[in-house]
């Protein structure tokens, strides 16, 4: 066994990526795959990873070995004086072996073990149970520890999937990636609740959504929009489901043959079906470890009228109660549409059939609020009226309205927060959970 | 002919998206497609778009219609009267016919033209040449107007497939997808090129690089991660090649089996490959556009020392017409290692072979760098010493440090400025071209 790495900077040229990084290793999920069928030789295997965990027995040592993938057993038959201490990280070598009392039925039998790291400390809180019982606070102050239990990084692993069903969907579909700005000269909303940055000592802002941004390239020719990306909200909420810098998944595009808001559900309908598949197929040991049974069925959800969920609901607004007694009531999965005009942006498509409404919707997934879209105003004049109404100014908006001169067609979209999908998804009862480093009012570090 | 879209908010209830928005559309580029074998009557078909251009001739017009894909030719034989303008959105409904003087060899028969939008100005450039002799400055300010050039557009097309093929790789070697914060205490790199934010009346950072929480990220069990997003930088410069606000594509992962900067060459070879494999395969019109003819073959990439690459260009430094000769005589992509440690961030991996250099590389892509990376050191007391020796204060980096005090792997990785990438890819002049909505010292708008 060796003490360290400090040697392992020889003249070793490796010749691609995989000789020095992957096809020698084999991660711990997938040592079982290993065992040749009787009576082949077993392969000789790399493994590697932290120590989660070493129990002795006899003259043996087992060590539970901890990578990205899962845990395997280790169990090393030589001298016991140097083993590793607990979240050292190793380099294993040795040969599979079918053992039933081992996780997965197969166990590593050690003949090599390098170690590369040893923690100066041991971790601030016990990573090798099943559970991590400890307070968010904690969590979230010793992130990188937290991180390394298999049950809080399952939650990013959903978080992947779903990113990935997204982009995959709309790319399909001849979806147009974009990265627009975070930092803009206008408010989107010409809200108060924005992030002042000090810009070559210009004062700008940072954007609360890319909405005017991605109706200029839908305007464009682009036709067909979506984005990732970080977006700051400098709400002064202290609550669960509030993060001032949160990712927002953004979809925006045209509407063809007199489609709507309604066009737009179906869209987001269809867009969460393809997520939540992508998450079952790819991220199926994370829902496991989470102990998720079951992602919403998008064929279920529902849509209704605002003064209908109201009523169902029995309150004056759609607040957070209200939010939770419509998935009580409704269900998983409730779009709800006809929003009044007051309650939405400038840019909200007023509905002509009903005066005072718009042609826009919220999706309230298992009680929390996580999209919010609609039709846009696509007729410049209506836009400068919308403004006027509200006593906004449009100079600001000036390249924005100039876009819409140009012959703008019908279009709308809507944008899902991704660490509230997750949240929701994974059956978190704090947003922050969702955020590998969350970013509220007091947090800004690590 | 109808004039305008205002009728078009009726009680119809579209019950998928597809019936809505796509199914029932035909795209310029699919035109040729829809033409059936003799003798079975062609199909009723949508397109829509808008209008590039309107030729009359006899009693017929034609009009050029251009969508997200291309251009396609309708001819109307109707009432000439109220034929819509230049830069119109119109929805055509008509047959396809086989017609060789039109563009692809066919053209759609209009029999209903219903005009959604018109402009109420022409736009400041003429769209309709296959050029756009057009000053930067005045591309930039007209955004929207100017990415209705096909060309322009097209940039983006090779760059959503960049990203897409970074992606892909990636999560096909088992790479995590991770969101960092943007917002931070913490300035990466102690620079002084950092933005202000004022954060509830505190006084925090945007983020110059994910680096630090990439390699926490990696040491807290993820082991490789990727992130694409925005990063700042609030360099004074004015140049072509720098952005305040750009795109970085990061990589980080452990390295095993004695793996170091080499390992990350040859991964970022591979990646790169994949990359280029995905632009020729998803955005070869968008490359014929923009009459790219080859894409650097990685294969062909060169691996020089830093001391050697000097020599080759007669530079004492590898500044901007450093790096152009190195493309001229040595080749369209080369990467340079063996960094001095003065050059290079705190967190570089010392060479313990060469006293003073660093296990870091760069990437020079026809002439320009477009990525920095390499091996960083991952033994906690030889990052402290590291800091010490650079007169920075460890405080702040307090978290980072706790996460290499629990067991940290060796590790490295780099990132890859997108726009830059772009720029190299599609022959662009000035990287501002491959940025949707520009940043720069004085550009905060559109």
């Amino acid at each position: 066994m060796d003490a360290g790495g400090d040697d392992r900077a020889g003249p070793r040229v490796p010749t691609s990526f995989r000789e020095a990084i992957a096809v020698e290793r084999t991660l711990c999920a997938d040592l079982a795959a290993t065992l040749p069928p009787p009576p082949a030789a077993p392969p000789r295997l790399l493994v590697a990873g932290w120590v989660a965990h070493i129990r002795r027995l006899g003259g043996l040592a087992f060590l539970l070995l901890r990578d990205r993938t899962g845990t395997l057993q280790a169990v090393w038959e030589g001298a016991a004086g140097h083993l590793p201490a607990r979240e050292a990280f190793v380099e294993v070598r040795g040969v599979p072996r079918a053992e039933a009392r081992a996780p997965g039925g197969v166990e590593l039998v050690a003949e090599q073990i390098e170690v590369l790291a040893v923690p100066s400390c041991p971790p601030p809180f016990p990573l090798h149970r099943a559970d991590l019982p400890v307070a968010l606070e904690t969590l979230l102050e010793h992130r990188a520890a937290a991180l390394r239990h298999p049950r809080e990084r399952a939650v990013f692993a959903v978080q992947a999937a779903l990113t990935r069903g997204f982009r995959t969907h709309l790319d399909r579909l001849g979806y147009s990636e974009t990265h627009t700005p975070k930092i803009v000269g206008t408010a989107t909303e010409g809200g108060a609740d924005v992030f002042a940055v000090d810009w070559f000592g210009r004062r700008v802002h940072l954007a609360q959504s890319p909405q005017l941004y991605k109706q200029m390239l839908v305007l464009a020719g682009f036709e067909q929009v979506y984005e990732v990306a970080a977006v700051y909200r400098a709400e002064p909420h202290d609550t669960a489901r509030h993060l001032n810098e949160y990712v927002s998944m953004d979809v925006e595009t045209v509407l063809l043959a007199g489609g709507t808001e309604e066009a737009l559900i179906a869209l987001e309908r269809e867009l969460l079906g393809a997520m939540f598949g992508q998450v079952e197929s790819d991220a199926a040991p994370a829902l496991d470890l989470l102990g998720v049974r079951a992602l919403p069925d998008p064929a279920r959800a529902q849509v209704l009228p605002l003064q209908e969920a109201l009523r169902v609901v029995g309150r004056p607004d759609l607040d957070p109660e209200g939010e939770r007694r419509l998935a009580e009531r409704v269900g998983d999965m409730v779009f709800v549409n006809e929003w009044p005009a007051a309650a939405r942006p400038f840019y909200a498509m007023p509905d002509p059939r009903r005066p005072g409404s718009t042609r826009s919707f919220d999706l309230i997934l298992r009680g929390l609020e996580v999209t919010t879209g609609g039709q846009r105003e696509h007729r410049p004049a209506m836009l400068r009226r919308a403004l006027a109404a509200r006593g906004m100014d449009p100079g600001p908006f000036g390249a924005y309205l100039a876009a819409f001169e140009l012959g703008a067609p019908p279009h709308g979209g809507f944008a899902i927060g991704l660490e509230r999908l997750t949240a929701r998804i994974a059956g978190l009862d704090n947003v922050r959970r969702a955020s590998l480093f969350p970013r509220d009012r007091t947090r800004v570090t690590p």
